[in-house]
């Protein structure tokens, strides 16, 4: 079996930067993931990764790609891992591929999905008008009207800041107001903007458009609306990628967030976590807070590794 | 008086990240800072920051520059800030081109400074075989013969960073072995390591070369020693910017770092801080993690206005 001082799953930005740092402290390092570039490569245009003015989330992906290769980093891109079992002294790591590799300790770097709706649409037109990430694509939107859906903080919030771009926002929720998650405040935000239309009972049926999104269909209460939209904002909620960590004994909050200290470790020896899949950075999921975590978890398995070993 | 959302105090990787991040939000937004890339300015050759394979540090302050006013950043580059005083609604900033701003709320991204030796050779042949960042430079001395200077964590963690690349390194500490601040284990990992060789009451002199460091002399108890380095990684702390905001009543730790919490808000209501200067990232003073912290404490001083503002 193919040894590593660290194992790191995903190869989204926290991995791939965990990568080359580990790289950089000549860390024997693997980092296998089931997409390059995670949630990146699905952008159309990125526009807030610092010292990019204006990327595509497919070359930015790339470039991450090759920067960890070309530093050193032994990357298996494209496969699943199946399982991960604490052996005495690390941790196994079983692929898709039906190899397994042993490191002496792991980072976790396998990010959180935007919720889908699962609606007629939705997958055709996704990054041609329909964006999970209103920080990310707000101001692709400017003098636009939009839609945000969803009822909690991150919906509300993204309705706020949408107004600060587009000429109208329609904020819609599937149910009644007073069922909205959202704190208070936001929606107070929400209510005195007049840009931001609320409306409710709007249940999503189906998304419309020929080659980008021209339209919304909702069913309000058994009635049809159809709203002529130049975006739409999906924000119904984040899934982080944390069941293989869970099963490692490795704490979570409520939602299933991996819960990490300072240094990006979590309360199980030798297993570090970096990026969407963690309660880190205030919980600003963005390119550049999982590359910074990335880098804090692959400096903490330097510093384990080096308390651990004898040499 | 001109008026701003918020004024960020430091044109390093921090300030003009929170300065995109601001924009984004659309948050009227001042960047004032005495160099445009800080620290990063002054680095040769940069292999880890993700994205750029190899980029040299004027190249990607630049590059952090273009980005920031591209994107609606307004930038006071090249001046010092004199002063900050806490007013009603926000704060003043009096800055060294006799102009006073007014921010609704600030971000101190003032970064810190490596101390120096202030010894003959080590202004000129800086970037040129002498560095102050081992993480940063340890992977150019492959096989080479390097010098840390230094007796605490920093020093000594170089020093075995350094022997993962080079093939022999000293570590030179001006006093004796009893007298250093380097926690027993590091000074136990560096004493096993049979590339490292510790020399002690070793008091550095003069750095010589002609276009690049060759040799550097320390005072051994009134002995010369002159030893033959293609590199000297000079380790003998750090020193915060926060003289300004400790004025505020800012909290810091007992090195003068501005103690942040996880959304980088600090002590002070309206005072948010980010990058070098903070307890942030682990204390993992990476242009990455800079970065990240620059765009969390946008965010958050975004939150901040929104919940103060009354409209």
């Amino acid at each position: 079996m193919k040894t590593y001082d660290v194992i790191i799953l995903g190869s989204g930005p926290a991995g791939l930067t965990a990568g080359i740092y580990a790289s950089r402290y000549n860390m024997k390092n693997l980092v296998i993931g089931k997409e390059i570039g995670g949630q990146v490569a699905e952008s159309y245009e990125i526009e807030n990764y610092p010292g990019f003015l204006k990327v595509n989330g497919i070359e930015l992906a790339e470039k991450f790609r090759e920067h960890a290769e070309r530093i050193g980093v032994e990357l298996i891109p494209f496969i699943n891992v199946l399982d991960i079992q604490k052996k005495r002294n690390g941790f196994v790591v079983k692929a898709e591929n039906d190899m397994e590799y042993f490191g002496k300790c792991v980072i976790f770097a396998t990010g959180a999905r935007k919720r889908k709706l699962g609606i007629k649409g939705e997958d055709r037109l996704a990054g041609r008008g329909i964006s999970y990430c209103a920080i990310c694509d707000a101001p692709f939107f400017k003098n636009k009207i939009v839609g945000v859906i969803g009822g909690g903080d991150s919906a509300v919030s993204a309705a706020v800041l949408l107004a600060e771009h587009a000429k109208k926002v329609y904020l819609l929720y599937r149910r009644e107001k007073g069922k909205m998650r959202a704190t208070p405040y936001w929606v107070m935000k929400a209510e005195k903007n007049k840009k931001i239309e609320m409306v409710f009972n709007a249940v999503p049926k189906e998304f419309a458009g020929k080659d980008k999104l021209e339209y919304a269909l909702f069913d309000c209460k058994g009635k049809e609306l159809k709203l002529k939209l130049d975006g739409i904002f999906v924000e119904v909620g984040t899934k982080p990628e944390s069941e293989l960590a869970k099963k490692l004994g490795v704490r979570t909050d409520e939602r299933g967030y991996i819960i990490v200290n300072h240094d990006m470790s979590t309360n199980v020896k030798g297993v570090f976590a970096a990026g969407d899949v963690t309660t880190g950075s205030n919980m600003f999921a963005q390119i550049i807070t999982a590359a910074s975590e990335g880098a804090i978890a692959a400096e903490s398995s330097y510093k384990y590794i080096k308390q651990t070993s004898r040499a």
